[in-house]
């Protein structure tokens, strides 16, 4: 079995470890909760720290220009594109995650009712256990337009791909089992059946290599302050198939958020609304520059891990890191108390491993996190563990168990204080 | 006339002066454009710092709690309320302007159709010079729900309130022109012709007294980045009168955008959506920290304009500006080259002044930027002063009128470089 001087080894000869130079790890924190809220980067504060003092404060409202704040959405968007399979000029940046769903679902919609199909009776089929923001949007978009949001088990597919759907909507990684989709073989499916696909990338962007236009997918949208660590409510970013944005050229084709950011030339202050070119029409209000800037320094990490193989690079480490926490706590006395739920072949699998305990998992969560091992917990019975392989070491996957199995043997997960639940969990 | 004495004079005796102290007014500015974006305060930059360095990098995750991020829509919400006439728990900060009007304008929909109105032909009513992202944000909801856009002068109201009118949107206070709406008056017609009233407060809320339940309105939202001084993109904030949010704890009732933190209860993670009590429902996804931390740090300031007789000392010294400027100018051996479009009447004017110039406006306002004086221009011949009381001086405004002269004057606006047109105007 892999020992702690084992772990060691393994982080002085990988080449990535130098990466964990580049962020700011609190001293007696084993952080695996990247999958969550991604962890400071050092170059963030300062670069916060010029766009306030030096862009607003002494630039003022001449930044717009002379600090290219009105490029941010496009510029960070084309760094996130860089990890995602987008070709420039194809991702934006701009508002939240269930913001930007909402425009490319209602988008997708636009487009699948362009050949004059009545969407009214037809479906958008997600999975049941999609996260529930997904579930909400899409819910509330199909009943605009009178159809039906039908929840599937992820082993349905691709059977439950009928004549009737409209749109499947995924997300490529479950935030709760961390199963991976095969976005090419789902993609090619649903088109076969006559369904456009939506993709929801918050846990892959950053973590998991992806190929948008290699699996020719139809829509995208993902979280920034994730495996992208943007900071808390980092902005989000938004992807379309240049067929669609092109095509969407017809002014009749439109996403609903008509904000005038989105406009061919919202400085001109028309009252008629004229969508921008692309992707560009999917941004709606003013960019949020304090944020995009803490995004922007976030996504330059993966700049500095190009040369030393950037995402495919990271995507081995992530998966021997992953593999490596199942594997020491498959092996260790409290193994019985807990059952993966996590794909085993990592193939199939994201940057996270959960584990069920039935009774306790919220408590047990607890205890770990006063003892510095920051995972999280999801209802109603999983301790998620996410594997961020930018900082993340093999030691402290090795100590991480070692914790586990020490709150569960001491039985200090019982104490009361773990219990009592949080408004944020 | 005013002299420069009279106006050092009347800064001496100013009992607002010392707000200033709470910004950083770069040396060698006179601002005139804190109704686009507002000065960064004092106390921004350690705040922001703070979130960064220690709520995100060092409490990580757990800051949700510990740091009562997840407060921090309804914490802001209600420090803005206090400023534009909303109860505690009324105001919720969330997303971009332009998507809490698509929120508030979906949400007046449904409460417009809840009798069982028939919305197919009925109207969405705004003015022509409204902002634009209104009107397309309007427009988009309109097309959706088989309504027209209805486009008045502000002249035409209220007989333009007929009986087909479902919802009268109005910005209070013109973008352009400055001219503010009587809110009690207009929206006590628009309840007689049967219509509901969303305002758009994006150049009132810190800047006019507004008082939202006083006028009994329907729904508000507005802007961070102006009079707030939020800083470039901050977020907006959303307002609904509790008859309506009440109302709406019907489950047929919704705002569209139904991301996971206006869920009742996000963290249980529930497949189906259960809207929040009262506006909070209006917020949709992950609130965005870092950006909420600037926020606050400017709607902080208002605090300390409270024992100096808060809005209502602020707008008498707005209006002292503002007519100190318009005099000024129009007393200036300058003045027939420019027409004032803003209103003389002080009690239908807004905090800024705007006047048109029919061939060059574009051009004398990048000579006047030039020289420091930062206003802004509005296609097609605007150019556009404002005035914050928090931090500009009379004596501002007596040398922003000598540049103008200076400028007119000596046909430095003719140089070239001032003709060349930027991307953000």
């Amino acid at each position: 079995m892999t020992t702690r001087d084992d772990c060691l080894r393994l982080d002085r000869d990988d080449p990535l470890a130098r990466l964990r130079d580049h962020f700011i790890v609190p001293d007696g924190v084993i952080y695996l909760d990247g999958n969550s809220l991604g962890v400071l980067p050092r170059a963030t504060s300062a670069r916060v720290q010029q766009v306030v003092q030096e862009e607003w404060g002494r630039g003022l409202i001449r930044s717009w220009n002379t600090a290219g704040w009105i490029h941010l959405p496009q510029r960070i968007g084309d760094k996130i594109g860089a990890l995602i399979g987008a070709r420039p000029g194809e991702t934006m940046v701009a508002d939240a995650t269930s913001v930007n769903l909402y425009k490319a679902l209602s988008a997708a919609l636009t487009v699948a009712a362009h050949g004059g199909r009545d969407l009214r009776g037809t479906k958008i089929v997600s999975e049941r256990s999609n996260f529930p923001t997904d579930l909400y949007i899409a819910d509330s978009i199909a009943q605009q337009h009178g159809m039906t949001l039908e929840l599937i088990e992820a082993d349905d597919l691709p059977g439950a791909l009928d004549a009737d759907v409209a749109v499947l909507m995924l997300t490529h990684v479950n935030y709760r089992t961390g199963r991976m989709h095969d976005m090419a073989a789902v993609t090619h499916a649903a088109h076969a059946a006559g369904a456009l696909v939506v993709w929801d990338l918050a846990h892959s962007a950053g973590a998991v290599p992806v190929d948008l236009n290699g699996a020719d997918a139809d829509f995208a949208v993902g979280c920034g302050y994730k495996y992208l660590n943007g900071g808390p409510g980092a902005p989000a970013f938004v992807w379309a198939h240049p067929r669609h944005t092109a095509r969407m050229d017809d002014a009749q084709l439109r996403q609903p958020l008509s904000g005038w950011l989105g406009h061919a030339a919202p400085f001109e202050f028309t009252p008629e609304y004229r969508p921008g070119s692309g992707i560009s029409r999917f941004v709606c209000g003013t960019p949020p520059v304090i944020s995009l800037a803490a995004l922007e320094a976030g996504v330059d990490v993966f700049a500095a891990a190009g040369p030393l193989g950037g995402i495919a690079a990271l995507r081995t480490k992530s998966i021997a890191l992953t593999d490596l926490f199942i594997r020491l706590v498959e092996a260790s006395p409290v193994a019985p108390q807990f059952t993966l739920v996590t794909p085993r072949d990592s193939s199939i699998r994201g940057s996270q491993a959960s584990f069920a305990h039935a009774e306790a998992g919220y408590a047990i969560m607890q205890a770990l996190i006063a003892r510095g091992v920051i995972g999280d917990f999801r209802a109603p019975d999983l301790l998620r563990f996410g594997f961020t392989p930018l900082y993340t070491r093999h030691v402290d996957v090795f100590d991480a168990v070692r914790h586990l199995v020490e709150v569960m043997e001491s039985g200090e997960w019982k104490d009361a204080r773990f219990h009592a639940r949080a408004a944020v969990t």
